[in-house]
């Protein structure tokens, strides 16, 4: 099995070396080949996601991916800033279903912005369909309009869409991830104003009659916003598009409060995939050796859940991270008084020992 | 000075009944008409929103609006269903502004879902343009896919669009409104990814340069989702398209824990509104006489202010209202320990005796 190490920006580097080791101490049949992505890849490359770095990706069985971007590039033309070395990754790697789970740890309830006895035991799973909706969508640009508010005004726009196959296989996702957690979808669209969501909403109801053991419910996008600062334990699977799923997903995971904590998946529809931490590349304290690697590491054992087929080695990385809270042990991110403040290499050393 | 009162359907009726019976009380110089709306119009002329109707909000000065929707219409062709009524008002009276405060009230501020320390005092105005983007924009719907993923699958479709003339006149809104407010404005985007909101985010930075006392900051909207929950009170004026801000209003509206309490504005070019408050009809429970009058109470306050030039009979509306949470009468939804619980009209009687 062939892992590639997409350190990218930032912190990127310093989480995915402590991710590294974490894996390296399992001693499962496994080599790690390494790239650059993002903005170091433009430096290096004039490119965020070079051809190399591509080929390498698509050849590799699981891609272990730091994170991105850095204000450097901000002025830099879209296509070459960062960001877009992900939307590449997913585009060329087949990615079309991203789990998210926002989970709320134990020892670290206090950190949310919620009351306690609102997140206390949260464990929701976002689904977000990840290659198609208006991140892809043509036609888009800019133009002459010839229609609407201001005709012979310049204007720029963008496609939304969603073909019935591409619903059907993340509904399939959503379902099947339910069957294995607590059996209840919610279908998140904006059908009451979309086509695109009425579709959604239709085709997901017909994909629902295989999964009778599962219950499915749908929700206005608005409703959902609101439902998840209100009662966020009520959700099991959130279900929804790209540009739902993305506004969705960084919601529910600041409402956990330890975004530090949260990993992510986005997988092809042979389960191969790509790991990430759902935070971001924090410019701002990189190189410090203090951001928190806990994402990154429990992104490693989604990688070998979904991936790799190692479910139990993916079980004692999990383990081995609540161990490590339970000792008390704590990144900045996450560090509250009686607890002990420890770096990125140290909480990634703690890991290992724990394993 | 014509007001057109659209109760609606669900709790509209007695809402509006006391914003009315408020409106009445302070001896102003208008008159009013009442006329259907949403399910109630339909199940009486067969559309949501009769000619008759859009006709009479059309040759009004304002409109007053309490709720639309009930399960009962849920099974009706998207075309018929109640919430065609208030996307045809917006198109058809050019309501492109749409003002919605997030409030946190004193003496509600532990009915929210986060920490007190976080809520108190918060006080944000979402402007969220209203008649263009994905919500309107053609074209839209069904056909076989030529291009994608799976070519010659059935898909569906929308087009998300904004042109310059609709992003500069609602900038103005949102630096005018920023100017009377604390000097700051969030403008919210997506231009990492969208077409759309890359040239939004263009037009609102060279609007800025008119408006130099005021600071503007761009933020992406899945960012903005997560610290409207980390950290509410760093926003002041939170500015956005149509889409985003129907999902940003609804969480920022959540946030207060109080929604029963947040009015809004929708308004033309000429400042003339439409008037509703930010929930919805709920319908379960409707003609109990328990629901919360405030937010519409509170709308008519906006009326007055906005459309009728009457500040300071707006003033004397928000004052009571302040004056009867103090005294402590509260209706269900916002009742706790050691209050007094009201019903909708007492709530109206109240304000009317305060003022
Ligand atoms: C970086 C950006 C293009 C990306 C997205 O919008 O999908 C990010 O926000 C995410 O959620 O992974
Ligand atoms: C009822 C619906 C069409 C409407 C919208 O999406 O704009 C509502 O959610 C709102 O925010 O006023």
């Amino acid at each position: 099995m062939k892992i590639a190490i997409l350190p990218g920006d930032g912190i990127g580097t310093e989480i995915v070396a402590e991710a590294v080791k974490v894996l390296n101490v399992l001693d499962l049949p496994f080599e790690t080949e390494t790239a650059l992505v993002g903005g170091a890849a433009y430096a290096a490359h004039g490119h965020p996601l070079p051809e190399s770095t591509l080929a390498l990706a698509k050849a590799a069985d699981a891609v272990l991916f730091g994170a991105v971007g850095d204000w450097k590039y901000d002025t830099l033309e879209r296509s070459l800033r960062p960001e877009q070395a992900i939307l590449g990754l997913r585009k060329h790697l087949g990615l079309f279903a991203n789990l998210r789970p926002a989970l709320c740890y134990e020892q670290l309830t206090h950190a949310s912005s919620l009351k306690p006895e609102l997140v206390a035991g949260l464990d929701i799973l976002i689904i977000r369909e990840l290659t198609g909706d208006i991140y892809f969508g043509q036609p888009r640009g800019r133009r002459i309009a010839v229609d609407g508010h201001f005709p012979g005004a310049e204007e720029a726009f963008d496609t939304m869409r969603y073909s019935r196959p591409e619903i059907e296989r993340i509904a399939h996702v959503a379902f099947q991830a339910a069957r294995k957690r607590r059996g209840k979808v919610t279908s998140v669209d904006k059908a009451n104003v979309l086509e695109t969501f009425q579709f959604w909403k239709d085709v997901v109801t017909e994909v629902h009659a295989q999964y009778p053991d599962v219950e499915l419910e749908h929700m206005y996008v608005d409703n959902a916003a609101m439902q998840l600062v209100k009662a966020p334990k009520k959700f099991d699977v959130v279900f929804t598009g790209n540009m739902f799923g993305d506004i969705l997903s960084d919601e529910a995971a600041m409402l956990t409060g330890s975004i530090g904590m949260l990993p992510s998946a986005s997988l092809d529809k042979n389960n191969k995939g790509l790991y990430e931490p759902s935070h971001g590349s924090a410019p701002d304290i990189a190189g410090q050796g203090i951001a928190n690697p806990l994402a990154t590491i429990l992104s490693a054992a989604m990688m070998l859940r979904y991936t790799l087929a190692q479910p139990e080695a993916a079980d004692r990385i999990e383990s081995a991270v609540r161990a490590v809270l339970a000792a008390g042990l704590r990144t900045a991110d996450i560090w509250s008084e009686g607890t002990q403040r420890v770096g990125t290499a140290q909480m990634g050393d703690a890991v290992v020992a724990a394993i």
